[in-house]
């Protein structure tokens, strides 16, 4: 089994946060990119912590135009009160996505539902984690964004003109199961870093995942260029949905999404966010005079009993992941890690951790 | 080429609607069955037609105890302004879902979002029918149900506790493309149907898309028993969200839903439906200076540009068989269907359709 290190989660953060504001960001971006940098790596996403936040940051963010720090939304004013449209004005992703989450929260709890669509956003990384955010405190989430770069063709198609576009969901089953069900991934069969990972280790790809520069699927890493939506016509129009959405929100032309400059174009992606109070879809009808949450409990009861005891969850491994953060009493990282952090701090001027000050991880 | 027969609309209506009424459906129940019949056979579709419909309702609708014809809808009150819940009673679930779609597209302009949340509904049929009705109209629309049968096992189980719930999109793109795109399908591999077909002929199954009796994949349709989620953890987290709404909405244990009678069980099905305005989502700073419909066109155009010309856009062979319809004059039926109408016709008392009086689709 791989060796962890424990970080406290404040020292992390503290190094996390120094290094935004050192890159202009304000305390509160900064703030909230530490805040969910910590909760990947405390529920064990390993591909959206803090490491890949500044990586990116430093590719498409602050150092490459795509992201202003000190930036602040703007909200347009429309006559629909359970829907709110910002302009992010290409504000840091996880603090935009962040004060998303607690406005539409707000407006759930007055309209049963609410919506914020973002305009001129900045990637928000894990989106898994800010509708896990709202299902820890007790609300249906949904959000979906268009994903930096187009890497995916669609279904028939040769040229990559769709983003990986993830969707998350986020339902509060705290009750019934001890943790939120966190349904969360991208609409490609896997990632355009897996497939270089695979070309590097001589692997191959899954069938269906990937085609080639003639547009034909292959399962040679090395020749593939473009990525394929997952589940054939499933996937692509699950796909189709982020790049659609972002288009009525203000979202231009796919293709040049984050992208070369082009004069007078606009190349940033767009969010989307729902919150739905439970309470708004109760019936109260529910069976044997059950409460809600009971009912929740039953059902899912039903559907991982008969034999699927033995089922994963979605939303499982990232709370059993918590509870080993939680047990040991820090974020966890390997040694590529922590030395990836100790980069991190260098440029923050804060002192590197050392691994033989670090405790193991059980 | 398979030999399609022209009968008018106004003819079909009719013969379904007096069909409905015949078993005790009111005058707008039985339009509204009519209107969603007519509507998936304008559009192609031929699992969802007048014969499935009335089918399903002698199997579990009226014949069954499954749908009350005559019910009542019942709003239950709620402080929440953009979502209502609704006690469907058991109504004949094309004229709730109808019925329920009107209603949140009222919300919708209102709110910016309307969704509506159905307790003790009746099987609706054709989702896409209902969301492309919305798009139509110029709005965005979602819907999602709990399926009837629980025939779906859930990644890593062996028993059957997930229906195939399906998963509609409709999206408003007329202007852009001269129809709407609709995203519609259901979450496993194939339907039961298929299986059965498959075994019938002697064919072969995908990979992955059916267990045996052990919870084993097969590729062998005599072998299936029940069904797999698409596309792994994906399509089996789509297929919980249908559960869990449910199960927050009203509905009991998953596998007793439509089955044999259990006392003081509750063993309806739930829908959720919701609309957005889409111009609530509109930051209004789109690029050059375009307005939200040139947005989504040019959107679109860079999707389905580069050489992706030959794609086929979710929505495009509807809109296809509705252009055929259209130049027919009526609704296209094939001769073993026009024999099915008949049965329904006879069954209704009205006259049989001759196949020597019908026109032959061009």
């Amino acid at each position: 089994m791989e060796t962890f290190f424990v970080i406290p989660e404040d020292q992390h953060n503290a190094v996390v946060e120094a290094a935004f504001k050192k890159r202009g960001f304000s305390a509160m971006e900064a703030r909230a990119a530490s805040k969910m940098a910590a909760a990947a790596t405390c529920h064990g996403n390993r591909t959206h912590n803090a490491i890949k936040a500044l990586h990116l940051d430093h590719l498409f963010g602050s150092g490459n135009g795509g992201c202003v720090p000190g930036a602040r939304i703007e909200r347009i004013p429309t006559p629909f009160k359970a829907v709110e449209v910002w302009d992010a004005h290409k504000k840091l992703g996880q603090a935009t996505a962040l004060a998303a989450i607690e406005r539409a929260i707000k407006l759930a709890d007055k309209y049963g539902t609410g919506t914020i669509a973002v305009d001129n956003a900045f990637h928000y990384l894990w989106g898994g984690g800010y509708v896990l955010e709202a299902a820890k405190r007790g609300y249906i989430a949904y959000t979906c964004c268009t994903a930096a770069l187009t890497e995916v063709v669609p279904l028939g198609g040769k040229y990559p003109t769709l983003g990986t576009n993830p969707h998350s969901w986020g339902l509060p089953t705290a009750d019934a199961l001890g943790y939120p069900l966190v349904i969360d991934w991208a609409t490609s069969v896997v990632a355009m870093g897996r497939v270089q990972q695979l070309a590097r280790e001589g692997g191959t790809l899954p069938p269906n995942a990937a085609v080639d520069a003639d547009g034909n699927p292959t399962t040679d890493p090395a020749k593939a260029v473009s990525l394929l939506p997952f589940g054939a016509h499933k996937g692509y129009g699950l796909s189709l949905v982020n790049e659609l959405y972002a288009a009525f929100i203000g979202g231009s032309l796919p293709t040049l999404r984050c992208r070369a400059p082009v004069e007078n174009e606009k190349q940033t992606p767009a969010f989307y966010f729902q919150v739905i109070h439970p309470e708004s879809l109760a019936s109260g009808k529910f069976a044997f005079g059950r409460t809600q949450e009971e009912n929740v409990k039953a059902v899912l009861a039903d559907i991982f009993g008969h034999g699927n005891e033995g089922c994963t969850l979605p939303g499982q491994i990232e709370a059993r992941a918590a509870s080993r953060s939680r047990e040991n009493g820090g974020l966890l990282f390997s040694e590529a890690e922590v030395s990836a952090l100790n980069e991190i701090a260098r440029e923050a001027g804060r002192r590197a951790w050392k691994l033989e000050d670090l405790r193991i991880a059980k």
